[in-house]
């Protein structure tokens, strides 16, 4: 393996590992669950799963990747807050949301080289690329890995 | 910079700003918003502060780095659920652990060269590091930041 190859393998095992323990922490929460507040007064796991949803589809376009899948998603989970917006979609809806989204990425990853993944995202312009080359596609894995930890141990708090 | 270079300092920004995060959090936490729970029936912040630091002192000996500074917190913290062990630290203590680890770490890995932080971490058997590379110091501060991520969201939930 190169160093490069291992680098990719070591953030991407992160990224796939905290894709699954989400998946598999929403198979254990019922529809009910998630409409429930993870914590008194602070949001509830159907705002926290079409907040992940909206953010990991804005990946797509920063790794140049294609269009959202769900566009409908920002204005109801990124820019309004939890309650804030009446109209969106079901718990149901949000999980086929989220499934056909992780198999679409998936194949996109897995379509990826290991180069691909150290040039640079979308939002940066060449010139900043050459002072910081950290800038690239691989590291919007790796803040967005952090960034889904952060609001599954929220959601784990749902289960009774 | 070179590959390696670039890949350590995408994981050292995410390592720091994630401590940093932590740290901006737990100031703005009182002692007694920390000894209540992040939601009915859950860990309470305590548990969680304890734990963090209990788990990046176990970090010390997996880095080659010297001793755990606080051996004491693992029976509580890590081997025991919240408020299965009565005789704790109180929160002030836990503050001021954290805040000396916290410095004895940033120390240690400033120290830290980019090829050291590819080199095998100490639970893993030079065989069984020619086959996995990954198995690297580096990705040890790769899985505690989605650790300390993960956590994180939970006491954010503290905060009023």
């Amino acid at each position: 393996m190169t160093a490069n190859e291992i680098v990719v393998k070591m953030i991407f095992d992160r990224w796939n590992g905290s894709v699954k323990s989400f998946d598999e922490l929403l198979s254990s929460l019922s529809d009910e669950q998630l409409e429930s507040e993870t914590a008194p007064g602070k949001n509830r796991g159907i705002y926290l799963l079409g907040h992940l949803i909206a953010v990991h589809d804005a990946m797509l376009i920063l790794l140049g990747m294609g269009e959202k899948l769900y566009p409908e998603l920002y204005e109801p989970f990124i820019v309004s807050a939890d309650r804030a917006t009446a109209d969106i979609p079901s718990v149901k809806q949000l999980r086929e949301f989220l499934a056909v989204q992780n198999d679409f990425m998936k194949k996109k990853f897995d379509e990826t080289s290991v180069e691909e993944w150290f040039e640079p995202h979308t939002a940066v312009s060449r010139e900043d690329f050459m002072k910081e080359p950290n800038r690239n596609k691989l590291n919007i894995i790796l803040t967005r890995t952090t960034h889904l930890a952060y609001h599954t141990g929220q959601m784990i708090l749902l289960r009774k």
